[in-house]
């Protein structure tokens, strides 16, 4: 067994090295190298803090065989959108007669370390995390351990040194506000998601964009943010719709809110796509079916899972990734939720 | 090792019994009993028919350690309703500290005896089968082997020797004709689902006989049959509403063809529910944010899948299992969609 230290220089380490550092056997070394819970809390923070020093790496990927099983990580699944991301995922492993398994941290954006030992324990092929990261030592851990692990970000808040399939937010939020100037739209209202997600920001960054290159000025008294649901889109869709000189498009930030959005604007007594145009974000197949059928941005999360599954493969397999972060392009769908404005009074 | 005949009287068989009547070694036999590949497929056909006809049975639950996992097989993974029985799956491992693995067959309702064969290689603490069946051979593989199985049943098609959760479609058709008889509603549409499914037939049967407590006549002339997808509601929604004496009320077999039975009485031009009302099957997350939100019968799939899940590892642990089948009750949940019928002309 040997380690190196990237920045060279340092002596490669060995368990014995860390054992007789520690003042342990090498076999709780060993013990807390394969994730196992039989070693105390204190001897295994200090082995860990050892090895860390050393920058201690296995030498072959592993003394066991790794599983032929990759684990798949949510913050939380609850909706047709985590629908989308399994089936990406179950495609692309089964593809390649590998086993999914599926974990979610019930609404926790980072796993505890006792699941992480556990599930280092196991010896996946890889770990894919969606809508939640690891702290630095926990990557430091998987790292150590050869456990390879890439993230589909939706919200381009994954760490650089983290592989990461993710989408342009900033084009998405482009060809939106493009859509609406093109059709003619000069009052439009986004409905953001939550203020302190990078997505929310890149998206109204893009949609800012497309006014300049139209020479024109985002009206940035029609910006709202909320949660990705519909209960969002139906309180903020009401409040807007109801101003004096209400916006005569709406961009939301989600599919669901773009739902929350029609709720409200029927109840007011709108009609769409005439007295209201609307745009959505995501696609899901939900978009297709609502009524009027809602124009919206693609987001590919089926595609994002799918290409963050390979490169999770490849990186399993000890092939070279060349670049850690992919973005998948956006597209706009333009369906029936959407017209030029009615002519001014 | 012993087996026994669950008729009587027939002599235990063990590993050597088997190999000396096939003519081959207990290693094979024993790799045939794990699952494992590097067994000839006409050697491995000789020995299951051996095994088969002593109705072996490992004495001890596994040699090896089962491992800590379940494995959930779907026919087919592609909707919010998947989504509801994956999160009732998901819960009910997690509280017991166990993993899932996530497999889906990719539209054939019965696994490839490789794929079980690799499966069962995995020693899972058990099977979870949704809209797919095991032949009678792969069940007693899997008896063998003693991985126990359930299947999450939605279309009461289920087998009688596997143990099952469904539910009971036959009340969710009578609560859904008794809601709308009591309206007043008397010319009421069905579109029911696939005329093979016996799911199909029970809800029907149940709304006949919400009729007949009721001293009416179902009219047979107004039910239709169709996929669960929105495509067979608008269709179907269309003929019905367009026929010389309208229905004054559809029941739709999902929420997603209530859903196109929503868009074709929109492109109608009938005002919901006072001219048209409707119901839905499943009470998916999007039936209360349909507009008007959906009346619907609630399909406990969270609890189905949870329910199974908890059966499958009573029998992982050796518990009885009182109950071979248990079905759980549908509810009507009441929200817009539904009113009295306009008095008639």
């Amino acid at each position: 067994m040997t380690s190196t230290d990237p920045a060279g220089g340092q002596r490669a380490a060995t368990i014995a090295t860390i054992a007789s550092e520690v003042g342990v056997s090498v076999a709780t070394v060993s013990k807390v190298l394969n994730g196992r819970a039989d070693v105390a809390d204190e001897t295994r923070a200090r082995v860990e803090a050892s090895l860390e020093r050393h920058r201690y790496r296995r030498r072959s990927r592993r003394t066991n065989e790794p599983s032929n099983q990759v684990h798949l990580v949510f913050h939380e699944f609850d909706s047709a959108w985590a629908m989308e991301i399994i089936r990406g995922v179950e495609e692309a492993v089964t593809a390649a007669g590998i086993e999914l398994v599926l974990t979610q941290l019930g609404g926790v954006h980072r796993p505890q370390d006792t699941w992480l030992d556990l599930i280092v324990g196991r010896r996946p092929l890889g770990v894919l995390l969606v809508q939640c990261g690891l702290a630095e030592a926990q990557q430091e851990k998987l790292r150590r351990q050869r456990v390879p692990f890439v993230a589909v970000d939706t919200d381009s808040a994954t760490p650089a040194a983290v592989p990461t399939v993710g989408s342009n937010n900033w084009n998405g939020g482009l060809i939106a506000a493009r859509h609406l100037l093109e059709l003619g739209h000069r009052r439009i209202a986004v409905i953001a998601g939550p203020e302190d997600l990078l997505c929310s920001r890149a998206r109204l960054a893009g949609f800012s964009s497309a006014h300049d290159e139209a020479g024109l000025t985002m009206d940035l008294g029609l910006v709202r943010h909320g949660n990705f649901y519909l209960d969002a889109g139906y309180r903020h869709g009401m409040e807007l719709l109801q101003l004096p000189d209400p916006p005569t498009a709406i961009f939301a930030g989600s599919d669901a809110q773009a739902m929350g959005v029609l709720r409200a604007a029927r109840q007011l007594g709108l009609r769409l796509p005439d007295d209201l145009s609307v745009v959505g974000y995501d696609n899901l197949p939900v978009a297709a079916w609502m009524e009027p059928a809602l124009t919206t941005v693609h987001q590919p999360l089926h595609d994002m899972a799918a290409t963050a599954t390979r490169m999770l493969l490849d990186l399993a397999a000890g092939a070279d990734v060349p670049t850690k972060r992919i973005d998948l392009g956006t597209e706009l769908v333009v369906r029936e939720s959407t017209a030029p404005p009615k002519p001014g009074p």
